[in-house]
């Protein structure tokens, strides 16, 4: 029995759901024992020629001047720094994030240390490695960002099913399980759960999120799913009674076919956009037979596709965790952008409905906001009006979606932003 | 005619056998016209809230203490760490770093902006998205580094060809072109030319260069061949009247089929292995029609894999690029690894050749050495033993070679290393 053999043959006796859900490429995919493993082995002995990183023959990185005194970390941190990241990331900072994921109430169920990714979107697309192939069904809330296309669709050929999230205005927690309605019962399918999401700075409330959990259970009735809980934006919620927690924690041993995926990172956590610094984390316990099954086919596609992740900026991170004050930042960023949002939620509700129609937001960085279809407008040429006309950017999304993202923009901007998209649209539709 | 077709009637038309070995993937990549588009061209509008980051809302970004308290960076550089980088990269840091690239002599052809990787592996995975598919061959230098069975097998399902890169102990310039003979005419194939390679740590003499070079054109008379040239080790050369320079610099232009990509980065060539910035440059000027194509189709796979590069490293780089004294640093590194190769060649002159067989090297990080096939030792169990009775660990190659990586070990530690080494032999064959 080959290693590839024997961890395929663990995953299906542990969850055959799991298994079943995996693409051609994720049964193939294996953590080679090649050089870094050996590496690994000849680790502490007197004489060690194993590692291919330049060195000073004692295991100390050769930094360049040029390159060491950008970064202000003490000698063992720099050496970590300058040198490759094990594949799987740097054990403090899985073991610190891990903590942190965990520190709020209703986290109890297993979960992995998890994965370094080189961002978010290498995490979702290395689960789009694992479970879709050909024609896969991908459940996919829209309107969406344009990444879930490119991962799934682009890369691995499978099929993304829209998802409509909001219906006559309000969200829709039943959007999933209708988008998936059609694909044949037994056909493992994979479903994006982004809360709050992009473009929609949604975050369901109690309610709804019972609704969206059972439906979840639903389309687990009927095939292996896997979900992708997208946490991009974790933590950023601004009304009070939505719960902030993710998703992922409640779906934990939910259903046997239903396999929660946790994507989260530094990105917009610790507002190191440009750090690449991601997580996945797996519903399973840090030293199950599980979790070191998927690690392994985890790192032959980290292999496969970067190498390793970045060293020197999860280093940063990990600054960063370690440092006593860091929740007490993170709140003042949170802060900052709820007294955006709540500008916004004001200047919104004074709009004219007859021109742009907000739809609800209560989290994350953006607003979304319908042009009602009787004007037969296209979003993408009022995006250009604004530009053109009024000195103003937003993001348009097909059909009749403009996107404002309230994070990148001052507070006592955002009437005046407000007012501007509304002249714009009544100028185009003739009112002006 | 949509985006897509447009750019793949433009590779069609500039160069056919361009496009005959795109992938199935490949000629579905595009870099699509959403956010980070849309983003760009609201970029100094009065009101832009276009930006998925969060930022102060004029452009900076909001640094939590904790995370810009480790990058010495000045305000303007700082922000640019911590904020996205451009899908291709930062401006300068591809503009200084295709100066650096062409700062030698024999570099006139034309080539491209560099687009920005996470790190050489990643350069070396979007060229196996674009041009390997199903079956497609790919020849490779053996014994090889594992990484182009992941990229090119693991994920593309491409069929490896190991050119065996010594014959009778000397470096046999011809042997991706006998690998590939057996290929069908007309079929497209990829190959991998690494100078100086990893483990082999060899780089031709002008002669074989010739004859390398010569090869390559053979095969392109009856096939589009791909050509990776894996430059990570580029410069680090040891031996006086070996030339230095990468191998795509004279392929470019040399025959219609043949289209060499040059993947380097900072990882090696600035010690910087932890901070995963590589590059991808191709064959065509910057602003040509064919650049501006693949461009788009690079950019839609590095999207769909980690979304953007590292911006924070990037500019670690940058600072080091714009230091006048880099090269003086990058000097006195390579003289460091040059001492240790000078020690490890005469330590290894005096092995006794029916134990090891040291194979011709005189650059890169590593030397590698045959166990003569007589004794029948598997390369692993001789690593195992060197492990557990002698406190020594090196990299073992299937079937029966092993690496020795001087890039790692002090200049004073080789010859007790090399004894070691031998020592064990010894006592495997039952010698001692």
């Amino acid at each position: 029995m080959t290693e590839l053999d024997r961890i395929n043959q663990t995953i299906e006796d542990e969850s055959g759901p799991l298994h079943a859900a995996l693409s051609d490429l994720g049964r193939r995919a294996l953590y080679p024992p090649d050089i870094p493993v050996q590496a690994a082995q000849a680790r502490g002995k007197r004489y060690n020629a194993t590692i291919g990183q330049i060195t000073d023959g004692a295991g100390t990185a050769i930094a360049l001047p040029a390159i060491e005194s950008v970064l202000q970390l003490a000698d063992e941190d720099l050496n970590r720094a300058l040198l490759y990241s094990p594949v799987e990331g740097l054990r403090d900072v899985r073991e610190l994030w891990r903590t942190r994921q965990r520190s709020g109430p209703d986290r109890a169920g297993p979960s992995s240390l998890p994965l370094v990714t080189a961002g978010l979107t290498h995490g979702v697309s290395i689960v789009a490695d694992l479970f879709a192939g050909e024609a896969t069904p991908v459940a996919v809330p829209a309107p969406f960002w344009g990444n879930y296309r490119q991962a799934f669709g682009l890369r691995r050929g499978a099929r993304i099913v829209t998802a409509p999230a909001y219906r006559d205005g309000a969200y829709n927690p039943l959007a999933l399980e209708e988008a998936l309605a059609d694909s044949p019962e037994g056909v493992p399918a994979v479903a994006i759960v982004n809360i709050p999401s992009n473009p929609g700075g949604y975050s369901p409330n109690p309610d709804e999120r019972l609704r969206l959990r059972e439906s979840l259970v639903s389309i687990a009735d009927r095939r292996p799913l896997v979900v992708v809980c997208d946490d991009a934006y974790a933590g950023l919620v601004y009304q009070d009674g939505i719960p902030s927690r993710s998703p992922f924690w409640e779906l934990i041993g939910l259903h046997q076919n239903l396999i929660p995926f946790k994507v989260d990172g530094a990105t917009k956590e610790l507002n190191f956009f440009g750090g690449r610094v991601g997580f996945l984390t797996l519903p399973f316990p840090p030293e199950s037979p599980l979790t070191a099954a998927l690690e392994s086919k985890i790192k032959g596609l980290v292999r496969a596709t970067v190498g390793s992740p970045v060293a020197a900026t999860q280093m940063v991170v990990l600054q960063a965790l370690r440092n006593g004050d860091l929740e007490g930042q993170v709140a003042a960023v949170r802060e900052t952008l709820g007294r955006r949002y709540r500008g916004l939620k004001s200047a919104l509700s004074g709009v004219d409905r007859d021109l742009l129609d907000p739809l609800p937001f209560n989290s994350g960085c953006f607003a979304l906001a319908e042009i009602p279809e009787r004007h037969g407008l296209d979003s993408n040429d009022v995006r250009r009006h604004l530009l053109q006309n009024h000195d103003t950017g937003i993001v348009s999304l097909r059909p009749n979606y403009l996107r404002l993202a309230f994070c990148s923009v001052k507070e006592r901007d955002i009437p005046e932003l407000v007012s501007r998209v509304q002249n714009g649209l009544a100028e185009l539709v003739g009112r002006s």
